[in-house]
């Protein structure tokens, strides 16, 4: 038989599925996966797929999968994030894997254990990552891939991943469907680009997530007002959701999301989502990034409202207690002119929100960047970002062309587009909320937005007073307007002349 | 000489502080300081204001500090968090320290690190810690304790810990104050309580400062409002902030933001706030207690808001250079009478939101002494915060009423008492808010707190729409209102009959 071009090491779902991608393109697989059945149902579903004629080859060690890949070889990882990723690599090392070799980890990962591991590993072989966005569709059909680690290890992997990205009709900066096997799309821009060294790709994903997270969490609050605050019934809204899917708002969880509403559960008969537990579960990663903006010095207070929007869901049983005992606001009647108006407002909030999430993310990675010496290329992470991925949206050409305009970018507030869209659409944003705050429905995502907004655009916050506090009661100073940064003045408070000093 | 009765490492302006506050209660200190001059200042202070008898005395070595301390010794460590810590225990043992001996760590250390080295530490001598709030001066004329670690350790320094302690007035639960040195307050309830196993202490002295971080950062919004939302002069807030001391807010924070707008700065003529410089410093806590709310999963977003207004405030010229670019809204003029309901309005936003800011703190504490296996008694951490520390205030005095109707609180909001409270304040919480929203003030204080409640208070969240979500892009599965906890169901979205299978 002859030398397949690359090997995978774990044939779960998401494994299996980027192997039969592969395949698609042209390339022969060699797998390998500790529990034997998993490599003989990809076996089948690769031949059920391709007129019984096979491309995956399996392995029945990590000798044989090594014996069984074109040198310098190619070894992709799937297996799940933590130790399993460690026990694989030594694994790799008896076996006999060389120097030359490249294993590429796919998990979701915690970044810093790549960059750890890409140090670890070094003389043994080369430690590369790719995270994968896109769920299981994604892994088979195209999905959005965030490479990072050793160049001459992307050189190689490059042609193979291109393959088997999403890709974008340049024209039209919307994905090329694909969602059959076989036929595997050819034309437009792949959605894999290299994103730097080490941790980078596992970075980005994970600041991918956490803006998930939060677009996830905003769509929702709108969701509520039309819900809660208006009565509206689910195929009501998804269809207020397919309206805004036409426009600025275009993205794959807008289609979902409508889709959702529109499901009749099959048990009552009821729509579906009035049935499904409101218990939000989560799997770290915006969690990740919330705590990373703290870490960083960097504001992401929509990411980390969202993820508290999570973990309140999960106290269900304190709520329903807690809304027998606690008052809400009392009800304004809304007339039908106001009802359309809510709506349109609310529109804008989201859009205007959801600008704002996206801009924390951008400027945490601008800001984790500069703290791990990375060269992180915004305008080519967001195009990756067009297709493949869960928040697959035409939005993300806007911030891919920002960021042309203007490498440097500060913030995606400050570039042309972006603030002329909040521009025109502050005042029904403001609205919105001032709305649901009467009404009683929460929306941390939306006032958090805002906001940053505010903030962010002020020059001066009430910062002055806090660090008067801070120096009165713990000594701890403060810079003047007026003086040089970095010049400390304290003033004596406890005396009675209260004297300031220049420290 | 006689045997001290406690002996000190580390004589910086919080560890000389607490010493002489000792030497005030009539203890005798033993000092040291890797610093000699630190020891001989301390020593200085001591003598001048003790009529030049001397009640501190100084050692040169940590034998020296150990051989002038009666055994079993209880050693205090001032120095700062982190390795410092590690060294000086590593330096006591080499200098014969004894498994009898305790070793009080007063630093501002991580709980995990206080964790660590109790374990550490076992059987070479007694590693426990006490958290001290309340800056210099409460050090030295009466700090708030949150003592930790092993009970016979307690036992001992008790009598000296609740000497030195801030007092409080059992009729009034106000302060009883000490400013000068010598003449120690004898009566009232001393602010130090035992706190709980190891890291307990310093955990509990963490949520007071993620809670002081939110408390500060409601104040500033208010007064952001004012200045510059109403264009009102500091002196006129400190006005108002003199009248919202009287009530409900009556507490140190309020009386010492009012005493900063009143003090002109001696360099300009001008009020010292207005040249105080917007850019606000951060030690670290405040982030801890939002990390750990993270990932214990226990939603504290008002006390998230107020790290990431910090950092906010940290990106000053990026600031000034968006403040030229992004838009503000329309100035809506305000009548005399709306100017003076704003301003009622403000005073029950800040009074509603500091009631959620505590909230989510206690209830931080309450599922990390789940997750930690402690017994956190919360109306005793409640009383030992109504003197001494920064967030004292007769406030805590009700949060302390409040665990004393019920130890089993789920949240502060449940309690009768706050309950009723926000019931008949937030219709004037929701109407500032909604107007600071529309005036372009950034609010995400107060609008956390307020999704906080208006999340805690309803029975049903849009975390439906975001399982259903879930489901459909990733197969995370759904929960059923219908169906027992823990079954999951899963709908085949990627199929035209959308099955609904249980899994």
């Amino acid at each position: 038989m002859a030398l397949c071009d690359i090997g995978f090491v774990g044939l779960g779902v998401m494994g299996k599925s980027l192997a039969l991608n592969l395949a698609d393109n042209g390339y022969q697989v060699a797998a390998f996966d500790l529990d034997q059945d998993k490599v003989d149902a990809a076996l089948a579903q690769d031949k059920l797929e391709n007129n019984n004629v096979a491309r995956v080859q399996g392995c029945e060690s990590f000798q044989a999968l090594l014996a069984s890949v074109k040198a310098p070889r190619t070894l992709v990882l799937s297996v799940p994030a933590g130790a399993p990723v460690d026990s694989v690599c030594r694994a790799l090392i008896e076996a006999g894997i060389e120097p030359d070799d490249t294993v590429v980890d796919t998990g979701n990962s915690l970044w810093t254990d790549t960059v750890r591991r890409e140090k670890q590993y070094a003389g043994l072989f080369m430690f590369f990552s790719t995270a994968v966005s896109g769920g299981e569709a994604g892994a088979r059909f195209g999905p959005s891939l965030m490479p990072s680690g050793d160049l001459r290890a992307w050189e190689r992997i490059k042609p193979m991943w291109q393959a088997i990205a999403a890709k974008v009709d340049p024209d039209t900066g919307k994905p090329i469907e694909r969602a059959e096997p076989g036929n595997p799309v050819k034309e437009g821009e792949p959605c894999a680009e290299y994103i730097g060294p080490n941790g980078a790709g596992h970075y980005v994903k994970m600041v991918h997530n956490g803006i998930e997270y939060a677009d996830m969490q905003l769509i929702c609050e709108a969701y509520h007002v039309m819900r809660e605050g208006m009565a509206m019934s689910p195929q009501a809204i998804a269809a207020v959701f397919r309206q805004w899917n036409q426009g600025v708002l275009d993205s794959y969880l807008m289609e979902i999301s409508a889709e959702v509403l529109e499901q009749m559960d099959e048990v009552t008969g009821q729509p579906l989502v009035d049935v499904i537990l409101d218990r939000a579960g989560q799997k770290g990663t915006g969690m990740w990034t919330a705590m990373s903006g703290l870490e960083l010095g960097s504001p992401v207070p929509t990411i980390a409202q969202s993820v508290f929007a999570r973990s309140m869901s999960g106290l269900k049983s304190e709520r329903v207690a807690a809304s027998q005992l606690l008052a809400a606001p009392q009800v304004v009647p809304m007339s039908d002119a106001e009802r359309s108006e809510l709506i349109q407002q609310l529109h804008d909030a989201l859009y205007c929100s959801k600008i704002c999430a996206y801009a924390q993310g951008f400027q945490l990675m601008h800001t984790a960047a500069k703290a791990n010496g990375w060269t992180l290329d915004f305008a080519a992470i967001a195009k990756i970002w067009r297709a493949g991925c869960i928040i697959r949206a035409v939005f993300l050409q806007s911030i891919s062309d920002a960021y042309h305009r203007n490498e440097d970018l500060a913030n995606l507030l400050v570039d042309e587009f972006f603030a002329g869209e909040i521009a025109s659409n502050q005042t029904n944003w403001r609205a919105a909320i001032a709305r649901a705050t009467v009404m009683g429905i929460p929306c941390g995502g939306f006032s958090s937005a805002l906001a940053y907004y505010d903030s962010y655009r002020l020059g001066t916050l009430p910062a002055n007073l806090l660090q008067g506090q801070r120096d009165y009661f713990g000594a701890h100073t403060f810079e003047r307007t007026d003086a040089p940064a970095g010049e400390k003045y304290h003033v004596q408070w406890g005396t009675s002349e209260r004297r300031q000093l220049k420290m």
